[in-house]
């Protein structure tokens, strides 16, 4: 029998403060790479999460996933921990992480992808916008 | 000579009533698993479709697909039978389907295929979102 | 001194079947006057409400109103009573209703007015959303 | 003659780190008031600025403003002050100053004001999104 | 008896080609003044049109308007002639006119007023965007 | 050690004039080929661009590319040159070739490929909107 793979996505938020600064370098190294992003006050962003699931629609529900377990686990393992928290300081998954989209994608999809696959799902895709104009997409590492 | 293979979309919109719930369970056990979407005087969606289909652009026209061939091809065999109406009643294609999107994606994709083969094109992927926070993506069962 | 009025907004969802049909017509008025809107089995929409209030900034906390108290408002009001939920059926505030965007505007405007005047603020507008191309707003009937 | 007053509208946009407190209060009652807005190690926003100005076009021109220049009055008193900075600390202007939407925009608006009259046009309203869906508009105290 | 007055919009859109130039000037000035606006060879824009007009929903129907006859309205005298146009050329109610955006949406509130008023509604405003980040709203001089 | 690659994508935009013909055919032949696309005096667009480069982001950094180098390449050598321009007559690496959105984002590749490579980054894909109804995509010719 035909596979009938589909590709499942919410979106979820959160707005968080950090700044871009590697702390082995002096401030003014971090100005000259970063930028405005060292700030050493900080600065924020609200970022969109869009968290791809893949899998086969159930015969029962039609569903690949539920998506509010979906929105649960985000919710509980990640969001709760972003949303409204410093991401350089607050956040046990990305302590001696730089907090650049990057590896805030990277961490997001660590944090995922187990509990997905519990639920005989696959974690397809982490995609992350910091602004309108700049967005990042993490597929596990391929 | 080497292929340009372009992959070009096409977004059309519908507005649907719909609601959740197996035949074969009763009520409450349609309410326990659906929730409110199993209210069984319907809820509805501005539903938003992205249709995408790959091909190499013609040397005459500089087109994979005229757009307007494309959105008639839709217009036709998707969006004039979903807009406005009942996907649990009205719908030919939908007759005995679970409307959850992902199976409305999957129907949708069958209701396009060989018309966009017809014309050369290879269709590549159905994108449809159900709200702002969800949707789905189906490439033929990949 | 100077008064600093300023006007609040707080965005909310929610998704509705309905259909338009004047009962004192038959389906064939209906359908002429309504047109795919009239379908007897009902179609549906993501609505997107914006509600609006007046008020100063209060020294204490820089907020007119707090948005977490509009929000429980709107949702205890309104949209737990139309979300999921089929416009001209399931709502008591509809009742004998056409439920045109722009009565459902102004239901909805007098859902809220009293609540938000009780804490001290003065209900401006209610902007509704029926499709990105579609939309009404209402000030109180001026 | 007929005066033919247009109202003309720029948007700017600026990523800040702010946390609400009352700094008469203690982490307790200000947890209380603002909840996860309150976090002493702040959070952040990708604001969105619109700042609307009215005026008559110009025969020469046809502009009210040249778009141009409303975008450098801004960009110098308002955005360059704002973006990528610490808004309970870093700014002059919002120097001992309860940082909520409501006060950013009032001061804002104090920015411009003299600035635009200026030029020949009336500042007419600062529209401020905090998020997608949060926002305030202010008309100058109207 | 309270009237109940309702705000209603609609969104039209058209893309076309413009440049700005005051045929009164040599190129220099007007590269001057209106910077890469002046391109001799033109440059275009993707227009969103709003129209918003008020008027009390009838009690048959619920409509202030019936947006299909706004729509066609809209088609008929403003649409059909800018959609894919040149507005410096092609376009009878912009001869001699500066193409400035200002200038545009005056234009076409000059286009909409009296037939709208034939059916019984207000023309309100005319909004008009260039790009995400500018556009102006003419509410017939006032 | 296992790779993380991660897509990482930058939005820029332009405005632009264009018409869709074939200078080996007549007017009439146009016109019944690409409809009102082939106005002979132009129409344009406010085009979106999203260029998506793939690397592993650097220890020092958390970067797979400087956002601003990225920023940078694409201003240089495809923003300046299409911003404010004909496409069909302004643009070098446009001669000779039908401004179809799908040879545009086809020749916008070709323009940044080599270098994004020279900085250590793999220019993944060019997506090109024409309107919010049409799009491209292009990954190199796959």
């Amino acid at each position: 029998m035909m596979s009938k793979i589909v590709y499942v996505t919410r979106r979820e938020r959160f707005n968080a403060a950090h700044k871009l600064a590697n702390p082995l370098w002096d401030d003014e190294t971090n100005k000259k790479i970063f930028g405005k992003c060292s700030n050493p006050n900080w600065h924020g962003h609200n970022y969109d999460l869009f968290v791809t699931v893949k899998g086969e629609p159930q015969p029962e529900t039609g569903f690949c996933i539920d998506l509010k377990y979906l929105s649960d686990i985000i919710e509980e393992r990640v969001t709760d921990k972003l949303d409204h928290k410093n991401l350089n300081i607050d956040v046990d998954f990305m302590q001696g992480i730089l907090t650049s989209t990057e590896n805030l994608a990277i961490a997001i999809w660590e944090q995922l992808e187990a509990a997905i696959a519990e639920k005989g799902c696959i974690l397809h895709s982490v995609k992350l916008y910091e602004t309108e104009n700049n967005f990042v997409e993490y597929f596990g590492g391929k």
